[in-house]
């Protein structure tokens, strides 16, 4: 029985509800890695909940990893948004660093408490409740809906791309909204237009057949002192990367994207500060702003050789070993990066350096004047204000995956998240409040969307009914 | 009763019993890192071998360490021999690597296989029996002998300079005899006249209060990038030290030692060989085998920093670790080379790299024409063939205490250890021949040294009743 009240007010009118299916949606122990039962009942008790508001609603088998679940809702319009979310959550581990069982969905001070409710059950129920919230008030939905959730997320996606292919018809569709980007600690709203892309590699140098006698040094060669000179070349100590060629094919932003990103505040200092230490590498805002946006960047995620438990071992190391997580723009290519570090290792007499590559994706980056990418900035406008915009974030994901097997671009609304999420840690939580934004945001975006893609039709404008509050 | 034959027929004819008592001694699982009653269960044994061909005899305690054994026997001559050694042992993990019980001392083809038969019990147990030797032939003991065993070296010797301060007296002796030190696969000796010294630090760089995602790689300060890259100058690819001022205060080697360097061949490349790489650096061989022994060296004994283990994690190290073992030629002082090193780092930008020093030794070098050091050479050829000469090994060892605290240098002898014996690994082993020749070549040494201190005091030599055989 429709409530004759609008969709914002039926939000706060039924808080309590939504909130107690958020927390049930989290109960749910749908953890990837460990796989089992969890993971069926979750696809399960997912499709129970959609099937009452979508016109088709299926949970689906893929292959090497959990069922999706998968369906369709006409809107006022023909315009569609793939809603793509993951159910699956991140192992618990450590459990003791938990102040509530990480699945009890514990409520405590305005906060939900659980593993996963922050990444990213909060964007299923969000978007779930926001459609709901049209059907109970009797609205038509402004926009067509497609709905994707995967189970596989948190372990690498191994059968989304052949899932987007194989049901390519069912999930077809204008634009995507991914996963949700964050708010800042202020509330200011963040929204993500794409992400850099990575390439992850290990770099092995092997030398001896085993550790030597450290009397040795500067006979034997060594391959803790080999792989040092080699890190040292790839990036300066100012953070930028010196490999030859790196970025040189990378796309040149234009100036929207140079302006947008001009306007990011590097992330806070304070949060990442050790006392008496510089945090941050010595250049001005603007410039590290770019860095961490629209250029490509090398870090060493690890490096080990040798004796590093306490105390002293003297030894020569029979190898050494690092990890690279190389950040990519638009342009650049895997294979094209690890052909470069390659001939740059080879051309500086490191031939004895191996490359291994351990995953790799490319850069995805949308455009900022589509429909959704307008009606993402305007609804973010309209529930917390004038959001900062992010041409890619500056992390990595497989929105690629979803331009390419579907021929449309994703972007990253702002959610339920913050930095105090503490997303994969212990304790993760979201505020109760910060949820019930971001429904009525779900909501206020599907308007918005339609409103914008009416504008752009005024010959199909008229012929909607639509109900768009100012 | 006195045999009639001389030390080196008893020997041969005792050699079944010599094995046996090589065995018993083995058998004790004197094993400092883990104390308990086999330390002093070692020590009353050893003090109970030796009673009976030692003038004097003492189980003395030591702070913080297990007992020492001390005692004094005369000679036919004042000049006496310090002989060094020490019954403790490495720890035996991991027992599964082991073909034997480790202290079982079990005979197989002609080895005999014990945690502790080559480091040190064989030196111990050889000498013992060069001077029963004497004794059972009723020949006087050719100079005049100190006994010192530890109980304490393979866990730093925390005890040793305070025992030699405190039985000064009882320790007086011309020269010491230390460790024995190789010989070769083909089993030519090698003899040392000194030992390189040490400084053992750990480099640290903490930037950041924790591990922070890497996607902000270029934007926070790394600490991993700004270890490698300190790494990176400190040593060059081609194995020679490059800190700013380092060696400068070195002592000039003189033309012996720079001859007697000319001669060590550098250690067999094919023992330390991985199929397809290239061991040594770059070097000619007289290079090679100077910097190993005459030239200081700096060697990454391990590095560490971020993720480590299997896989990718995408994380940009808070802190990152290095571990450095600096080897020392005479001249240069353990803290002026830590200052240099913090010097040099500061210059070059790395003040927020930290540096402790775990432990250090100075260099020792010794004379090489000295009566005892005469007597080696000598006795080495007289036994096994011209011997392989080291002004000093390329190794550290507390050498030096024994310098400072009684006043005469060491020298380190051939004995029965080869590379082959494993010595710290499982299945440590010594051959019994190697034994037996150790032994002989043990009496051959007293005597040789007798015979040239007569020689040298020309005066006094017809007085002292030498048996010294061609």
């Amino acid at each position: 029985m429709p409530s004759s009240s609008d969709p914002m007010s039926w939000v706060d009118a039924n808080s309590e509800q939504l909130i107690e299916e958020l927390r049930e949606c989290c109960r749910i122990p749908s953890i990837s890695a460990e796989g089992g039962p969890a993971m069926d009942e979750m696809a399960r008790w997912l499709g129970d909940q959609l099937a009452p508001v979508l016109d088709e609603t299926r949970v689906v088998p893929v292959a090497n990893a959990a069922p999706a679940v998968l369906g369709r809702a006409q809107g006022a319009l023909p315009y569609t948004i793939l809603l793509y979310s993951h159910y699956d959550v991140q192992p618990v581990e450590p459990l003791g660093d938990w102040s509530a069982p990480p699945f009890a969905a514990e409520l405590r001070n305005g906060r939900i408490i659980a593993r996963g409710v922050a990444d990213d059950k909060a964007d299923i129920m969000a978007r779930l409740h926001a459609i709901r919230a049209f059907r109970a008030t009797g609205r038509p939905l402004p926009c067509s809906l497609v709905w994707l959730s995967e189970g596989a997320e948190e372990v690498g996606s191994p059968g989304l791309r052949h899932l987007l292919e194989e049901y390519a018809e069912l999930l077809r569709a204008d634009a995507c909204i991914w996963e949700s980007y964050l708010r800042r600690d202020d509330g200011q709203p963040e929204i993500g237009f794409g992400c850099r892309g990575i390439v992850y590699v290990e770099l092995t140098c092997r030398l001896l057949s085993r550790d030597q006698h450290s009397a040795f040094a500067g006979v034997f060669r060594s391959a803790a002192v080999e792989l040092a000179h080699a890190l040292a070349t790839l990036v300066d100590v100012d953070g930028r990367p010196t490999v030859d060629g790196f970025g040189a094919d990378a796309t040149r932003p234009d100036e929207g994207d140079e302006a947008a990103v001009a306007a990011v505040e590097v992330p806070s200092a304070a949060e990442a500060a050790l006392p008496g230490r510089r945090v941050l590498v010595g250049r001005p805002n603007a410039e590290i702003s770019r860095r961490m946006v629209l250029e490509p960047t090398i870090n060493i995620s690890g490096f080990s050789a040798g004796y590093t438990d306490p105390g002293a071992k003297t030894v020569l190391p029979a190898h050494a070993t690092a990890k690279l997580d190389i950040r990519l723009v638009d342009g650049q290519t895997p294979d094209a990066v690890v052909d470069q570090l390659r001939r740059h290792l080879d051309r500086h007499g490191f031939t004895d350096v191996s490359i291994e590559v351990l995953h790799s994706e490319p850069a995805s980056k949308g455009p900022r004047d589509s429909t959704l990418a307008r009606a993402l900035v305007q609804a973010a406008r309209d529930c917390f204000g004038e959001p900062v915009v992010y041409p890619m974030v500056p992390g990595a994901g497989p929105l690629h995956i979803v331009n390419e097997a579907l021929g449309i671009h994703a972007v990253m609304p702002p959610g339920s998240t913050r930095m105090a999420s503490g997303i994969h840690g212990p304790d993760e939580s979201i505020s109760v409040s910060d949820y019930l934004d971001h429904v009525k945001f779900t909501v206020r975006m599907f308007e918005r969307a339609a409103e914008i893609e009416a504008a752009f039709q005024p010959d199909h404008g008229e012929t909607y009914n639509l109900t768009i509050t100012a």
